[in-house]
């Protein structure tokens, strides 16, 4: 164990991901968060696992849910910036479709590919009070701009009956957390996910061209 | 709190549905693990909650695990049950699209009208272990009868790029849980979700006749 103080070189090479200390924290408490449980992890058990003192962990987070409302924040940042620069496109730059389409692609990506498996926090008691409301106002923000995108497609005849179809797009994507969780998660995953929320918006005949303009969207702006 | 040891009559009224002390334990477990957490519950507060001695409880349930197996059994047996029959029926009996969709519908209805949100359970790291091993395989079963039942049907040119349908028809189903714990959900939303399951599928213009269908089967076999 190392005995670096806040601030002080760290005397070994870091175990984990991430340049700062910091991100060491983040990272050995989603993993301990995510397998061992929230409630059973300790602020001690996390200083234990990066290597560091843990009076060093307060100097970075106060409480153990700091640690968890900056975890969760992660899981929606990135994907909230981009749905955020996607519906803020002039009209006429990207067809709706593609819109919902790049939003939900890369959305997905990101729960898909983040190292540990966050989105599984979600429904946790503890993840839910008042403490948490930053997060769950930006989880908040995400949905509506999937329901924003979803709403002005021509309604389609076919899904109509079936509630905002928007708002079915952000739930196949955040069900790629149970996937991962059952280890059924595959690279295809957040593709798949996103083409069958363009499907019930009534787009599954559009897809081939769709597909390449929200493509083209995330190497732009993503 | 009522002194009523193992066998004897209570000698209270009992404050929580259930006609036996097991279904009260149940209960009150069920609120406290969705609530409180599955970590921050302990088995002397189950019997606090319920008014029983935690000697009365042990001889109902052994250990906390024993309580959340047998929650997390029933999130999915009634499910299950009504899946095997809808897949047992003879070829000819029901329709491909109507089997899958009374199936989802069903499945929706359990998950949306259980009185706590138990589905916030399944991605706890504690409910993975093999002690949960008949409950896994329980879910997995119910899945795969899902993707069975999603296979028969007629390739549909919009869905063939996005997976297995049965199984998107399984998430969207699943993603109710998450629907509750937002607070989202309505009486619709379990119909909501087995039509997108069947649009997934490419049968989104025979809705009309299959949910007459999938009715018949759930007032059959339901």
């Amino acid at each position: 164990m190392t005995s670096a103080g806040p601030g002080r070189p760290r005397s070994q090479q870091p175990s984990r991901p991430g340049a700062t200390a910091r991100d060491e924290i983040l990272d050995a408490a989603a993993e301990l968060f995510t397998t061992h449980g929230f409630a059973n992890t300790s602020t001690r058990s996390i200083a234990d696992a990066v290597g560091i003192r843990q009076s060093s962990l307060y100097h970075h987070f106060k409480t153990k849910d700091d640690i968890l409302e900056d975890l969760l924040e992660g899981t929606v940042l990135a994907g909230l910036a981009f749905a955020r620069a996607v519906a803020a496109l002039p009209h006429g730059e990207a067809t709706p479709g593609s819109r919902l389409h790049a939003v939900a692609l890369y959305d997905g990506t990101q729960l898909c590919s983040s190292r540990w498996n966050l989105g599984v926090l979600y429904h946790l008691p503890e993840a839910r009070g008042d403490r948490f409301a930053r997060f769950l106002a930006d989880r908040q923000e995400l949905r509506n701009l999937y329901g924003e995108l979803g709403a002005v497609l021509p309604p389609a005849r076919t899904a109509a009956a079936s509630g905002n179809p928007g708002d079915l797009a952000f739930r196949i994507v955040e069900s790629l957390v149970n996937l991962r969780a059952d280890g059924m998660a595959t690279p295809d995953s957040p593709l798949q996910a996103a083409d069958a929320g363009l499907i019930l918006c009534g787009l599954g005949n559009e897809l081939p061209a769709i597909r390449g303009q929200s493509s083209a969207l995330i190497a732009r702006l993503g």
